[in-house]
């Protein structure tokens, strides 16, 4: 039975993705359900088993529309310290502009092949840069959860840590948000320093690995 | 107007703060609001308004909770990165406990006075370590957006990564994803070496402030 209201739009993939990613853009990764994106495309819930099997196989489309934006390119063409950097800040502007999806991706099994393939080009970077490939993945995913706190922070409003809510006698913690520091106090500049340092130590432990086993 | 449901237990803050911390717990962030605590504590929702102001101070009394989990007592007795080190310890086990909190406090603007005398431990060790105090919450910052990053990818399903799930083709995540090195890439395992980088390369950057400036 069509309803009246039903829209004439044909139904595919795309749309449907698209419908689910407004959703939790909008609504939070809870409110993702089959229901719930039938009723934002106009459509009866059982017409979306034509093109999605299940939620979950619509949260890994989700997931590749958003890798799909994450820079790879880096990878196999600079050192694997500079593809990493480029890769941690492209990520990053990808799940910044979708921050409930930061939780739901984080904690669902990944079952997507591009993002796979995404893990394929990190880690091959790494191992065939030396590291080790029992600690390919760890770099990876430290890497990883480094910039999705960061995006948690950078989406935070303005006044998140303001000077004006500290009380007087917290005196050290009221001085270092003085707003003259505010260009190195942000939720960005806090992140470059982050990652800067993370690499940096990054590089120290592969030094140290390729000087412990010789040339 | 008493309902004759209504619960005898006595209702003060302390009951509210934990009402409002099972239903995020249990629900999320975005299902926090004062009716909801108020069907949990079987009162009328005018009652709540005897013991906190509004929503955000039960959010505020929420991080207070949690707060009070994370130990701050390394700083100033230890160095600050070692003090920084025990302290992301702790932090990360109080957030991976609440992982539904994760997204509500990180964006939520902070009005906790606990959780600024938290920070003034934070920031006191490492200006009188020698760090700029123009660097110190950053510092703070993005070791709290590792910590945070990584509580997510600890709470996730332990099938989150599993090299079953990768095609044969992507050989080299395949490869490092082999249940042989599970032991280094697990969420867990990952977080410490992420922290250890990141302290490693905050205090590479200590080192060259000092050297920069001199004695």
């Amino acid at each position: 039975m069509r309803r009246k209201s039903e829209d004439a739009t044909p139904i595919n993939r795309e749309r449907l993705v698209a419908a689910a990613l407004a959703l939790v853009d909008e609504e939070g990764g809870d409110a993702l359900s089959m229901r719930a994106v039938a009723k934002r495309v106009d459509r009866q819930v059982s017409s979306l088993y034509n093109h999605v099997a299940s939620r979950g196989e619509l949260v890994e489309l989700v997931r590749a529309r958003i890798v799909a934006d994450i820079d790879v390119s880096a990878f196999g063409r600079e050192p694997w310290d500079v593809a990493l950097e480029s890769w941690a800040r492209s990520y990053l502007t990808a799940f910044a502009a979708h921050p409930n999806l930061i939780r739901l991706l984080a904690t669902t099994p990944i079952r997507d092949v591009s993002t796979f393939a995404m893990y394929d080009a990190v880690v091959s970077s790494l191992v065939s840069s030396g590291w080790p490939i029992r600690d390919a993945v760890a770099v990876m995913r430290t890497v990883e959860a480094h910039v999705l706190g960061s995006a948690l922070d950078i989406v935070a409003p303005s006044d998140m840590l303001a000077q004006s809510a500290v009380p007087p006698e917290l005196a050290t913690i009221r001085a270092a948000l003085d707003p003259e520091h505010a260009e190195s106090y942000g939720a960005g500049p806090a992140f470059r320093l982050g990652l800067e340092a993370l690499l940096t130590g990054l590089r120290v432990r592969r030094q140290r690995a390729e000087a412990s086993v010789g040339p």
